[in-house]
């Protein structure tokens, strides 16, 4: 179907999941740009394909052929890309294995990051506090490169998963810039929780409560704390190490 | 001095210094914020003092007092600060030891995130390549937390630089995703030099042609690379482990 008018009712709809309420109210998503397209699809999460270009990606799904300008109104970025895609949320699964949980983690760029850096290094779960970023909003899903297929990643209140976390075996590592065990020592068991902290004010009291242990990056003392996609990704790879989970 | 008209001179120029251009033309900058101010107090780079509040930073610098409303227009953020200084862009020195050399790194999170990390693992030597982003960025600077006044950063020509570090006998690493040496077998040797690439196409086939070896970051085959703030700074910290350079 071809859309011309930028006042069509569909063009109203997918703008308006660039809003987190929209986009909780509707279990929609949108991404944006041909490699995550083409790992959505793999995943079966397309509902529906918005293109500036004369192609079909995919015989069973509805295209959409859109003008540069409605492209430039749904698009979150300044570069826009020839596809968007409507996209159902990712379906969430059990936590197995190890797990990085997120304490009010506010940059979607750290988000995304993260997430990235949680496919890279084989840790198959993530917990959002619900204090956190937005999974779905458009910065995040874009810093991911398209990893956030790879990752279980669930959103959840940290006083309900925790103590369930606990009671299941779980050992729960906070992060501390002064004290606590040199990360390079960390030793694998795939029942770690790794706590991240929010960009400003690191953990929460809350959270703080939960850990078993705390770890330690070592680093100069001019540098108060390092960036939370870096000191996450350094402890999953550290993690990682010690693992055979590399495919 | 209180300043009350938007349309005041001095208003104009501080906004100016958002732009490149204006920078490079006055060989001035704008850090937000007391952290960032009291960080370049300390290193003596601060010309002028622009502020919401009724305070004295320094009694031998001019201090401007101005509405929240023309904060808003020198400010860069979305949540202002109390006060910006109109700093002079930092010294530059030799480069001694080991350096982190970007190839034009282009999302300004990233550079501040690097330089936070070289601070954090000792690495005290950042060469930004004439194709990168500006390291006076007001992005860069806020995602340094204040980091930048603790790394030497030279910004050249990588074909001008890259000969003069062979030269003087350093060990040029590159990164690559499918090859190399293992990071964490990486040895300390002050005459090394880290090159990262660009965060879409990687290294340019300029800088390339300069690697005497390339370094590896073992990950799951899912995902093709991580970002380049996270590799920037696994290598710094592997490296760092090798010396005894903490503070």
């Amino acid at each position: 179907m071809k859309i011309l008018s930028m006042q069509n009712d569909r063009v109203k709809k997918w703008c308006q999941l660039k809003e987190k309420k929209y986009r909780d109210e509707r279990n929609l998503f949108l991404i944006e740009g041909e490699h995550l397209l083409f790992e959505a699809l793999k995943n079966g999460i397309v509902k529906e394909i918005i293109t500036t270009e004369d192609v079909i990606y995919d015989n069973l799904l509805p295209h959409y052929y859109v003008t540069k300008e409605i492209m430039k109104k749904i698009s979150d970025q300044v570069t826009i890309s020839s596809v968007i895609a409507v996209c159902e949320k990712l379906k969430k699964s059990e936590i197995v294995g190890p797990v990085i949980v997120l304490d009010g983690l506010q940059d979607p760029g750290n988000l995304g990051t993260i997430i990235r850096s949680a496919a890279a290094f084989s840790i198959p779960n993530i917990i959002l506090s619900s204090t956190s970023v937005d999974l779905y909003n458009p910065k995040v899903i874009r810093s991911t490169e398209g990893m956030l297929f790879f990752v279980n990643i669930v959103r959840e209140n940290l006083e309900h998963i925790l103590p369930i976390l606990k009671q299941r075996g779980y050992t729960i590592y906070g992060t501390d810039v002064l004290k606590g065990e040199d990360t390079a020592h960390l030793s694998f068991s795939s029942h770690s929780a790794f706590l991240i902290g929010n960009e400003g004010k690191g953990l929460s009291e809350v959270a703080r409560n939960y850990c078993d242990n705390f770890l330690y990056i070592p680093m100069n003392s001019c540098c108060e704390s390092l960036n939370a996609s870096v000191s996450a990704s350094i402890i999953m790879y550290e993690f990682s190490k010690k693992s055979d989970s590399y495919e």
